[in-house]
């Protein structure tokens, strides 16, 4: 038997205890699968005497020094499961340039500087994983960087917020409104107490920075991604959709055109059809369009403690075998940048409306409304009219559009003295063609 | 710049024609990802001079002589899409042997005698790569294989085979039977003239195989699965399912109880909000659970000649990189059989029965029936009774048991006398519980 791969575990939370659990669970099969045992050589956790709960572990192994742990000489692999940007970065490009691998599974830092982690590990010929930052126990990077290497990715559609997935499948599935399903999520403990950075699709935006980056090899850094969160969806508008034979859906978006990318995050109606609309609850999904293998989707749970320590004992497995027999490739991390292509911004991006406008129920005032869609050279789709009394509803969806006519041509809806309120305005995604 | 990787491309069909126009159309990307050019030295087809199509290559590199072209010491990787276990076993031994990396579709060599090819990979200390084997174009091998390192999976349930998901999913649309159905996917292409490989499950057992030994890291050989296919399966059933709110798909599952494993191919009903469900037409997918992950899918085109000649596009940049940096760990090829865990037969595996009865309506019936399933220990679920004039009808779904006393429980209801007929007989799968 060889001789143990040594790992210091930086963070020891709701999915640091879990790769603690599965790492003694587990044992002898990871054993066998890497072809050493595993060690666990150090803990790093804020308070050494509090934070170290009922873990199978020597309480010795607990520290405060997170950077003195990874400087350690007898320490192969750093699995980081603290989050944030600093000190996390710190300490991981450290390892890296000390040729250690490392296994994170911290979302906000790869958005933020993936490039420079991936410079890191290149520099000191170092490992760096992340199978658990995007999509929880999803295994999807691996897929994406090497199962799909002969192929070439158009576009990435996502569900990767389950809180906001969580709250929009109770929408659609009750006809309740937003406060009232966010109210139900956090109760169930789908959302925190602050959901901020759940509902206005920070989480998702960072997720999807690094899933653009990585489908597309290039950079993708959270200011380029286009944001828009769900708190503005109603009741209405999931019935709305439920009309047109569609949901409504967080979704993240990363497309390649013309040799430059989007990335964007924000509601969207999808067909029912579509395999991502049967994505429902706290789950997770990504949909990848590839030119020679078509559709392909990954489904799975994309939180928790146990599924998320499944993706980083995944990392840890590769990363323990690569240190056994080392030598595995040109470090490849999958944020090799060397496509390079400029990133462009929401207005450039072609997309169909769906707009919902209350207006006074007399001659003339479609052909009012058309116009405005025609002087922004925008093509209608489909218009349904509801009458009521004087007044009435025009539910309106495009064509595709770049998304800057489509925003002015609603804007100047607005202004339209025939239009009482724009009542509604969503974006659909997921339907073939023009 | 680094030597070119050399690459002999064993077939030229319909997969192989794609691959050599992707390795054409793809190779700036490709030489990028892998840090050195592919190069395609010889491509053996049966007949050299009528074989070779339209494709953008130099004529002199087709060749009759697969055996000499694998033996050239000019070839670092040999690429097999002929398929049928010989004389593809023979040509893919010699390449392990001499230590050429082998990247194989062929799902037939690999569930009848995937241990040999990969004891020739260890002795020869060669990659085998084989992804495009299982569901064609979707990334599946390398996730249950890398990603889930850490972790144990308890069951695979598998949807395969697209021509029978064709023909389940129109029957279950338009409620016609199997004969019309299976009319309209042989002139849609979708089944072969001889559609029998498909629709007796003998192509989804094959890929069953390799996933159950893939799952659990032990052998699983064609011989060891239990197969029934869809030719039995009537417009009635796909409407009784319809009224338990399930659809019917051929499954493939594996499955780990007890420190054994079974593997099946049969119909089954699953429920409708189960995200296989979802899965139609002639898409593949495959449903994952996993003791830390949860549940997992898996989604994709599982045939077709661009979503195949991806998978093993995506297994070329593997062998190729570990070729232009050699030692990418022991040997790994997903089919060691450390665990070596005993098959169970179909008998012992827990399942349950959707079982229809045309019953005499009259008192005493129910009882005479209920005392069947109670002879043999099977628990029932839910009864549902049509009367229509002197007879009717008994929908009985059982609790999970062994198959063997389920079908034992079918054999005796046959021999009641107030049982008329046994109508319908069908596993539900996909439900929580017992």
């Amino acid at each position: 038997m060889k001789q143990p791969v040594r790992l210091a575990l930086l963070g020891c939370g709701t999915v640091g205890s879990q790769v603690v659990r599965l790492l003694h669970e587990q044992a002898s099969d990871l054993t066998a699968r890497i072809g050493a045992p595993v060690e666990l050589v150090g803990i790093a956790v804020r308070r050494p005497d509090r934070d170290r709960g009922e873990l199978p572990v020597d309480p010795a192994l607990f520290t405060a020094d997170a950077l003195g742990l990874v400087k350690r000489d007898d320490v192969d692999v750093v699995v980081e499961v603290v989050g944030g940007v600093e000190p996390a970065r710190t300490w991981l490009t450290e390892a890296l340039r000390r040729g250690k691998a490392v296994v994170t599974a911290n979302k906000a830092l790869l958005a933020e500087d993936g490039g420079s982690l991936h410079e890191a590990a290149v520099a000191g010929g170092a490992d760096l994983f992340y199978e658990a930052a995007v999509a929880g126990g999803i295994p999807l990077l691996r897929p994406l960087r090497e199962s799909l290497h002969g192929d070439r990715i158009t576009r990435v559609t996502g569900i990767v917020n389950g809180t906001t997935n969580f709250i929009l499948s109770a929408m659609d599935a009750t006809g309740t409104g937003y406060a009232e399903a966010l109210e139900e999520a956090t109760a169930l403990g789908y959302a925190e107490p602050d959901p901020t950075a759940d509902v206005e699709g920070f989480d998702a935006a960072a997720k999807a920075a690094i899933l653009g980056s990585l489908a597309f090899h290039t950079r993708v850094s959270l200011s380029g991604v286009y944001r828009e969160g769900i708190t503005e969806v109603t009741a209405a508008d999931v019935a709305s959709a439920r009309e047109m034979g569609c949901v409504i859906k967080l979704l993240c978006l990363a497309e390649r055109v013309d040799g430059a990318v989007s990335v964007r995050v924000h509601p969207a109606m999808i067909p029912r059809g579509h395999p991502l609309a049967a994505v429902n609850g706290a789950f997770n999904a990504v949909f990848v369009e590839a030119e020679a293998a078509g559709q392909l989707m990954f489904y799975g749970a994309g939180a928790g403690g146990a599924p998320t320590a499944s993706a980083v004992l995944g990392d840890v497995v590769a990363a323990a075998r690569s240190h056994v027999a080392p030598g595995d490739g040109p470090g490849l991390t999958g944020l090799e940048a060397y496509a390079d292509l400029p990133v462009r911004p929401i207005g450039q991006v072609r997309t169909r409306y769906h707009v919902r406008l209350d207006v006074a129920d007399r001659p003339g005032v479609l052909a009012s409304v058309a116009s405005v869609f025609a002087r922004h050279d925008v093509s209608i789709a489909t218009v349904h009219q509801t009458g009521r009394d004087d007044e009435a509803t025009l539910v309106i969806v495009t064509h595709a559009a770049p998304d800057a006519a489509l925003a002015a041509t609603v804007s100047d809806l607005r202004d339209l003295s025939v239009v009482r309120s724009v009542a509604s305005v969503l974006r659909v995604e997921g339907i073939e063609g023009d």
